[in-house]
């Protein structure tokens, strides 16, 4: 029999369990599993990457794919890198580059990681799948769902955008919209799951969407020659992207693919709901609920992350750090990239420039520093 | 002195001139320019394309680039080639792939074409960029001549889809909204560069967008391992990827990098606006303009277009053909795409489907064949 290509250990309790099936939380104590793999590919396969199909799916070594296997996908992955000398001019650092992650099947970085989830809820049996979503995996899944050929519900705040929930209905999903925010349709999503035989997506409640996530780490260090950068800015709402490239790091460290130490971590988040940022600067190991969250940037709308506690591991061991911005000044910053850079940011796009500018005045990050901004998803879906 | 790697070459007289300044149309006769390379690359080239960056501008070689300039660029191409097996099973053909140029900074195809002309046209001396535009162009320009750093001005009808005009304005383009058809807007943009000085990238009136379009081709020809498909559908209004594909598939054959017969080409245009698909019928060598030309495939409500008589050789020389579908049968089949293959289609491109199945009927595509349907932009820009 040939060994497992990977199996589960959980983030918190450290319990150990095979992949099969439809694995959700760790049994003993509810916290989320991180994946790990038996064989890390070793770093001359990095030469093989170059006749790989153009997705994500090119580094499946890294992947929860079985060899042979076909993953559910719509070609997500390898988004452009943009460089952004007037930013780095006006900001004062070495290089600014802007990963535009808009340039992706339905608009969003939320591609990567319902790709990886709908390939193993699909193979390990899911007959429906569902989601609580801030808006772009709504999107998301209505379209993996519908490529796995699964039929999908999704459960989204009445204030999302509406042109984002007017996308979820275009790949055919069904969308019900509640009060509250994430985490009240987070409780409709599980009771409807449940009733209806639906498998559940949310973010880290199943441990490939970080799998999928992971990929903006190892295209990053393609794109920059597998050298890294010194900092990363990200926009944190649920957290899965910065964990992702934090556990990508780690994996490709040790696999000798990068050398050096990681890139330092930035969490930005809305002054309107800033549950990391308060917890890092509290020096608290979790996130404290946030009350009453508010921003346009619907995807920072993430009063309570399942995800909080591995993000603020990320941020700390990675030397980074977390910064709160208001919405007035996340929405100008987006405006901002599309002035300067010719990029349509989000509102979470815009506040990494945002978070850029008081990292400098922290000295956070530094002049000599080449520095990464995420735009996670398309400005127009939030006009 | 270096021999220089391209000159011109009149599509229609045969003169030729070389690249310098900013060329427009053929001085004696009024007709577009083709660009001639004059050394074409070895297949050996090949292999050096895998450490390229991700963009079409891998194939620097093949595009009019200088050696070590840096292009204009966002990051254009790349897109995915997606597999849609039920669309084959429905329509009764081999293989049917979609190829995304959704998945594309601007979110149309438009990106490739104007990256190109930006390009060469900030090379080239211009200081200020204008465009007559259905609609996806003025996008794509109001991009690359924000990150070329200079001034745009987009002349479009005012019948344009309203999405459309607020992302032309997201870039900070300069929108003039007129009356009629892309031909009324063409006059209005090449009064106003001549009067203030702007470089009128129009189709087909500078030769650069061609060269853009190319990589089309050359994406396809790599996506399928160098195996070039048997059919390709194309949604056609001022046809520069029709001529493009034409012109890559020639060029890819001469200097053998691909072998055997070129994919039969075939336009598909709306029965409101349909001058190549009559011409094409009446076995005529140029377009007559359509009266009253009407669609919501704002990309085909192009009633004369400049670049008729080279898609009209494009579809003969490739033993292709040409159709014309109904508003609503391109609608439902944009439709169709999304809700079978999860691609949010364009109008223009549920054109494509709706004409392989008129396509099938007549056989003019069998049951053999590997067929590419071209998205050629993104959905939620006509919604």
């Amino acid at each position: 029999m040939t060994p497992a290509k990977w199996w589960l250990v959980c983030s918190e309790c450290g319990k150990t369990r095979d992949a099969a099936g439809l694995p959700t939380l760790c049994d003993a104590c509810q916290s989320p599993w991180l994946v790990r793999y038996a064989a890390p590919p070793p770093p001359a396969a990095k030469q093989a990457l170059a006749d790989r199909p153009w997705s994500m799916w090119r580094y499946h070594e890294w992947l929860p794919v079985h060899d042979g296997e076909s993953p559910v996908t719509l070609g997500e992955g390898m988004t452009p890198l943009v460089p952004a000398p007037a930013l780095a001019r006006a900001h004062g650092v070495a290089e600014v580059w802007i990963k535009d992650e808009s340039v992706n099947p339905t608009y969003s970085f939320k591609a990567r990681g319902l790709a990886a989830a709908v390939t193993r809820a699909k193979a390990g049996g899911a007959v429906r799948l569902t989601v609580p979503t801030a808006g772009n995996a709504g999107v998301a899944l209505s379209a993996y769902g519908r490529s796995a050929g699964l039929p999908t519900d999704v459960f989204a705040p009445k204030t999302t955008p509406l042109r984002i929930l007017e996308q979820i209905q275009v790949y055919g999903a069904r969308l019900e919209l509640l009060d509250g925010h994430i985490g009240d349709c987070g409780k409709r999503a599980r009771a409807f799951a449940e009733q209806e035989g639906g498998f559940d997506v949310s973010t880290l409640k199943e441990p490939y969407r970080i799998e999928g996530k992971k990929t903006l780490g190892l295209e990053l260090a393609e794109q920059f020659g597998w050298d890294l950068p010194d900092a990363i800015i990200y926009p944190t709402g649920g957290g899965t992207g910065l964990i992702g490239m934090w556990k990508c790091f780690n994996e490709l460290r040790s696999a000798g693919w990068v050398e050096g130490r990681s890139p330092r971590l930035f969490a930005v988040q809305s002054t309107g709901c800033a549950p990391v940022v308060k917890a890092f600067e509290l020096q608290e190991s979790r996130t404290t609920p946030w009350p009453n969250p508010e921003t346009v940037a619907s995807g920072l709308r993430v009063p309570a992350p399942l995800g909080g506690a591995l993000s603020l591991r990320a941020l700390r061991e990675t030397g980074g750090g977390a910064v709160a911005v208001p919405d007035r000044q996340l929405i100008a910053a987006a405006r901002q990239m599309a002035h300067t850079a010719a990029i349509d940011a989000s509102p979470e796009g815009g506040a990494t420039l945002a978070a850029l500018e008081r990292l400098r005045e922290t000295e956070a990050i530094q002049a000599d520093h080449r520095v990464v901004l995420f735009n996670t998803g398309a400005g127009w879906l939030y006009r």
